[in-house]
């Protein structure tokens, strides 16, 4: 195998394929990204649960493929002068990685072992812009749940309604609800994205408004394929709460408030409120204004913001931390 | 005490007194920020190696002096908005600050029993520019030990030879020397000064070449006055190790090699060395070019650097980390 590439080029592969690498595993062969070079160069790699697969710009001179670790190769290519870069291998897994004066050795793995992604029989894709599901995912992933014994809160749902997105998680103190209009109508779908999955995509997606992601929606798997890049992660299985029935619409008491200055009068309050103290955040709210007053062994804090209400006065604490 | 002031002005000063705050001690006096308005208002800090006074910009209303964990305080004032701020006490050690539409109440403590500065007899100054200063701790203050068991060794020495400044580190496996050529003539003298004082010093100093720093050393102690801002710490006593005897000048060989190209590439060498491991970085120098090679269990690199060489050819190892 024989590759030549600019450095940049190589960085940004491997940037978008890092997301789905093990950091610690019993499995030597997932820390690798393998290099597949057929017709394209591709960049793989697969923690069992994640699978990413990149097309990497550059020029083939002869065939192959490796798989060389993550760390160890990503580390080399960022330490290189910023030029061209020849990634060469011999028959004993050897690669010698050449730029400018420059000559790396190291040992690489017969990728005959590599969990590569299978393939994936695409159905109808929903399409949706790069913009908007980085914006979804961000407005929803912070209330997943981390405690593995409930498998189900760890992952959000996408449920689909003929044109009607709607992603939703919940960590049992709070429910993340995002709603989206998609361009065209689809069949009905209901699946669970594990959270991890999401925070992966939503960083290796742009914030461009006229790059559409393509998303398959399989019996086990969802496909998210963009620009070069296919992101390929499991399902959760099971059936994800019934949120509908969890929120009420008979409000008694709506308030309506400067957002950058709620935010920061909260943030100022949960200064003086220690996580083993649980001193809850008091909003007193009266026809004109809210006062937000927090009591704790630090000290006290209170202040007073404009709001416009709707309904009647209402006392009520928060964890501040939510609310943020 | 009642004082008025800009956050601004309050971010600025309480940044350069919280290097003298300590962290962690059994004193909680010595956790605090005193507020001390009589004629200027003045914030101190004192941590019994290191204490700092500075002269804060802002309006006095009322006179006196109190006590303010340093931690609450500047966390308060840092979330508050960016506007004129009040801070006012009572006769119970109750502290309040305003700011807009927020108010803070905290605790305070009496200042009498804080570590205050002693009054130094300031003796004749030594002049340098802050830029200087800056520029000769950066270079000579990562050599220093870490190694509480020779106190020496975590200070520098600061060495007068009428109009030369000398300033050296040394840890064991290297010695830095900065020399400085001074406008005016002084007494000769030489002390040692903690390398924790010089880090935080560096920190508050700005890089302005046209502003200088006083230089008074007496028995005991060293202070740095300059701006609004006064840093005074304890010397650390007995004699530097006697570096002149330590260098000899008759070298065989003398290079001259790019620095950024050296740089980059022990940086690249040094991604194969493990701590654990130790592996030596080899510099085979030849007439006109210098090969750099390192090997190990993960793999191998050599780079060829182009160089002036004087003297005679010569293969020598480094530890990467050192040379860096």
């Amino acid at each position: 195998m024989k590759i030549v590439c600019t450095k940049s080029s190589l960085i940004e592969s491997i940037n978008i394929v890092l997301k789905a690498v093990s950091s610690k595993s019993t499995m030597p062969i997932i820390e690798c990204i393998v290099i597949d070079v057929q017709d394209t160069i591709k960049f793989i790699t697969n923690d069992m649960e994640l699978g990413i697969e990149t097309i990497v710009d550059g020029q083939i001179i002869e065939k192959g493929i490796i798989a060389i670790n993550a760390k160890f190769f990503s580390e080399i290519i960022r330490k290189l002068p910023d030029d061209v870069v020849t990634i060469e291998t011999d028959y004993d897994y050897k690669a010698t990685i050449s730029c400018v004066n420059s000559k790396f050795n190291i040992v690489g793995k017969c990728a005959d072992e590599f969990p590569f992604l299978p393939e994936i029989v695409k159905n109808n894709s929903i399409k949706i812009s790069q913009f908007s599901l980085r914006e979804i995912i961000k407005q929803t992933v912070f209330s997943i749940a981390y405690d593995e014994n409930n498998k189900i809160m760890t992952g959000e749902l996408f449920e689909i309604n003929n044109s009607t997105l709607r992603v939703a998680s919940l960590d049992g103190h709070r429910i993340s609800i995002r709603k989206v209009e998609l361009k065209d109508e689809y069949d009905n779908v209901k699946v669970i994205v594990p959270g991890k999955t999401l925070m992966e995509l939503s960083k290796i997606i742009s914030d461009d408004l006229d790059k559409d992601v393509e998303i398959f929606i399989m019996d086990k798997h969802i496909l998210f394929e963009f620009d070069q890049t296919i992101v390929l992660s499991r399902l959760i299985e099971g059936e994800f709460f019934k949120i509908d029935q969890m929120l009420s619409s008979d409000y008694e008491t709506k308030v309506t408030v400067n957002k950058t200055e709620l935010f920061n009068c909260i943030e100022r309050a949960s200064l003086l409120v220690r996580e083993s103290e649980q001193k809850p955040l008091v909003f007193n709210i009266s026809a004109e204004n809210m006062e937000l007053k927090v009591m704790s062994s630090i000290g006290s804090m209170n202040e007073e913001l404009n709001i416009v209400r709707e309904g009647v006065d209402i006392i009520i604490g928060f964890n501040p931390k939510f609310l943020l």
